[in-house]
């Protein structure tokens, strides 16, 4: 639903800061057949006033791009800030303050403020307000439903995380290695030699090894949402050449006692009763292409006898479910809806 | 909508046979979420019996193949025949037999049974019925909304025509010459070593190279919605590294006395109102992603003084308005829904 | 055959300026393996003093760039420049006449001036000294073996003329519509939102339509190269989602008199005994990876007795036969070696 | 060089079998451009006949398959054998008793035959003629000059074992994971629906998850040539929507007392020297199209204090120094040749 429609009874109005991202325009195409959702304000800094088609061709009846005006904000009833994590550390106490709700597609409140300092390397500057209810919807149901704040949870974690939290009790967390893949836009639209298209089409490469950021978010919410001791978890993401998509790959000994069949339950318990979340058969692989475009997201697990290992691998569209399809999600029960209204499920395969 | 929804009062019943093609799994993706139709058959030839997620990944939740059961399709409010050109030729004179609307994605009843048998060397099987009703929605309504059985128009040639139908008095069409690009979806999911991955990866050629069949499918229709003399054209196809969208690149002298704006009003005169089709303001030039996974279509036309020629460019997302979302948008009007109704109109740029 | 080893008697030293650059990059990687020149110099403009890693991942030996010092160059037997435009209209002239051999790669001195002042808006800032001798190597051997400046054809014209020259008298010019195909590469590295990955891969659109600056070295080049009278050619340039790889599609009605047979006939005579040309049998076209990372070109023309034209196309590595490989052709002409000398004529297909 | 050529004094007579494979079609575009062998068969079983640009584009000028014929090439001073491991099985043995040299690229003979049958489900069927002398030349020069058939080293295994054997001794390769990503071109030429283009392009997804039948050569070699005992090891490869390159990320904790350095020192150790494997500084990662097309491979290693871990990566062209380089490379010691003669060390970035 667009701005230029009449909203109906009942429809909540809502706005959208980062705009100029790709989050914020995914956004945009996911609430432009959303019922309960009316977007009245697509804002952005540097890009206010620009056409919002000369950042995102496929909005070539979008207008031009708001700016960032709090008054403005404050009077929707909910704000979605996509904005890098320097604007939102400003923006959502502030947007919160103002009785509205929001949903923070940054990682600006998503970390403990001790975990923030060890990966950020300075203390958060808002230690009091971090870390909000941390929105992988599928295990946070009631929190999100009565928050203010959500942080909604970064592309990899969201995918490792829903391949690995039910299993958190049955495997040995203190050997699991993930290993994340990326589509391109999991970058962002920014100009950089790394991203220009010459040098990333046809190649894969690592980046970020030994310590990237998202490895905290990782260990601290595997282990809050699995019920069991934080890990220390090896992360190394990797830049894929495709735009759509995130794979994670992760690899783990087995709990003592826990066998193969004890996985595959626990993910089968978890999902199959979810609208997003597929488990796959066993020799059955999940790929990106699946899901890309959806909300939805594939996981698989094998256990390898010969080495006492399970891996498994989750698939999701970093856009959709890994940043602005789990944030209407979110967004959705906040507002009172129906948790899958509006959400594609069924990716554009092929 | 899906088989496993309840169907609302109204909805209709629909059934897809050739379900195991791209347009097939295409008409599935955007029928889930169509609230006017729903989806009761979907029928296979060789696949029938088979898991629909063994052929097509994002669709994990939709049982098996049926068979060809003509009964069962005739009981129907209306077909998406989705299947080669061979079963169409059959298949469609049943099913509207037994009263059962059909849109037929195949090339079957396209052409007058002349023009048929100038291009693929043999008699039309059924010279009677050919064409039926040409489909190319924007210029069709009346028409298609009173038939039985829809033409559904092809990905190259559909792109074409929308960006050439309301010029077709202004130009000469004796020096039109289009260049045709397409994703290899529009290829089929058949194997051969001309859609291996690795020898189209990185890599494009032209094929059909200098009578391409669907070189008549557009001269018929040019002539016949332009409301001028049936034209010769060249048209050559080209195999893009890419899996969806097509553009069409077409060059033409201008006829006498007409000029660049009288080009440009004409499309602003068909399209302004249309919900699918953007006209794009002088310099900018559409690109195939900013409509893959939409309806929608994007035209611009750049005249050059210099040579006296004009260049039209146009492009869409071969499985959607070039298949699959025409088809629906064609069913809306045969069942008497909205046009518009569960096609989306923002691509899923980047 | 890089700085670090020891050079051979007779090996001739040379130089390469805009070393930054694609074209520059792929001039080392040839010359690496090239027995009969050692690359001494490798200058940069603004990287020079960086590592020449930090710009090619594929050369982590090859130290830092060097400054672009005249004195230094104008001591080499032969400089490949392979600047901007701007940089090679002071360049040029004034290694040459320092006595150095001058490949040019740059637009600089293809155009008389009169027509680059028509297509670049502006008068040729040094007018007597272009064209210089226009290298499209299989058509100017003996003018360029002589040449102290060669003037290196584009990318794009390079592929057209080579399908195009031999038939020139065969066609009716009048009529050629020619449309081009790129990889990205020929964007060269240059940041901008057209060139981010996330926009292009995946996506083909057109880019300079209706006055493109290249139309004006084809027509020029064509009908010296041809025999003919300049012609006037509508040429429309497109981005492809591949990084290498660059293919013509030209479509034009034939000359009174002239059959299918001769336009085939021409093509054999003028490339039987080329080594980096190859006509394509009837029934057979050209793909791009082809000759990827090779200095070859595959041509092929189709007629179309239906409409009287014929469809010629042609495939080049739009960074080898279209930029650094046809520079070594000519400079190994030039200075008196084998023209095929470290110059591959197989791509690295798949 | 080809079979055209006029073979030069010395040159040895070689032969390619199984040449309609990728691997295959790799050794004739290298050895194109070697001194010091010519190709005088090129025989393959199913496409014995057919012209080799039929499945070749790149090989215009090739001529046709020959029939494998034994007494031909047991005329010859060396044979590639680059066909599936059932005909290897039987080939390389009666080649080698006519006193030919043998190079196999395929993966009859690469393990013991106890952890063959592990692997395979089958007792090896010619168990005291394997595992043939394994020739990842960088660790096994003297054994492979000295050798008739050397066992080529698999692709993943060749990526993942540059990056680990130096270290074998330095890490706790009780916990080694090893995840790879190879291009498309590693699945070879056969059609199957997982390598149609539209499946594969823009989407990522594992295979033989949990017991791949590389990960015993990976183990194996590991532990023969890094001095230790044979290690057990997680492995899954991914398919990757690129055609050539090759990735391993290995992450392992460190053996008691090593340090960050001692691993960095012996990777420099082991490669400075060597014209093919390159060490990259800290903080550098390798990506693939640093090396696509040549015999090189790049490595880094990133320790991580927080985990305890370090992360090897290791990048090569599957089909080069993973295939067909790394034969040529051993060829020619076994032919008395320079190690490196004939092979590139540039890749043909971008």
């Amino acid at each position: 639903m667009t701005a230029n429609d009449e909203p109906g009874v009942g429809v909540a109005t809502v706005g959208i800061v980062g705009a100029s991202g790709y989050g914020g325009a995914e956004l945009v195409r996911l609430l432009d057949r959303h019922d309960g959702m009316e977007v009245s304000v697509l804002a952005a800094h540097s890009a206010a006033g620009r056409p919002v088609v000369d950042l995102f061709p496929n909005l070539p009846d979008h207008g031009t791009f708001d700016d960032i005006d709090l008054d403005r904000l404050g009077d929707l009833d909910l704000v979605f800030v996509a904005t890098p994590d320097g604007p939102a550390l400003d923006l959502v106490p502030q947007l919160a303050a103002a009785g509205t709700k929001v949903v923070d597609l940054s990682a600006a409140f998503r970390l403990p403020a001790d975990v923030y300092e060890a990966f950020y390397g300075r203390a958060h500057p808002d230690p009091t307000s971090t870390p909000a209810t941390y929105g992988l919807t599928e295990f946070a149901r009631h929190e999100v439903a009565a928050a203010t704040i959500v942080a909604n949870p970064g592309c990899y974690v969201t995918t490792g995380l829903l391949s690995l939290v039910p299993l958190a009790g049955l495997l040995d967390l203190a050997t699991l290695v993930v290993d994340g893949k990326s589509g391109t836009s999991g970058a962002g639209r920014g100009l950089a030699d790394g991203m220009h298209v010459s040098h990333v089409a046809g190649s894969i490469g690592a980046y970020g090894v030994a310590g990237h950021r998202h490895t905290g978010e990782l260990e601290v919410h595997l282990g809050a949402l699995g019920g069991v001791a934080r890990p220390t978890i090896s992360f190394t993401p990797h830049l894929v050449p495709m735009v759509r998509g995130l794979l994670t790959t992760s690899v783990a000994s087995l709990a003592p006692g826990v066998g193969a069949d004890d996985l595959r339950d626990a993910l089968h318990d978890a999902y199959d009763r979810e609208p997003f979340v597929t488990v796959l058969p066993p020799g059955r692989q999940p790929v990106t292409k699946a899901v890309v475009g959806s909300n939805s997201c594939q996981v698989a697990v094998a256990f390898d006898p010969r080495t006492g290992r399970a891996t498994m691998t989750s698939v999701t569209d970093n856009l959709v479910k890994g940043a602005a399809g789990q944030a209407i999600q979110n967004a959705n029960l906040m507002l009172g809806l129906d948790e899958a209204m509006g959400l594609p499920t069924i990716g554009t395969y092929p």
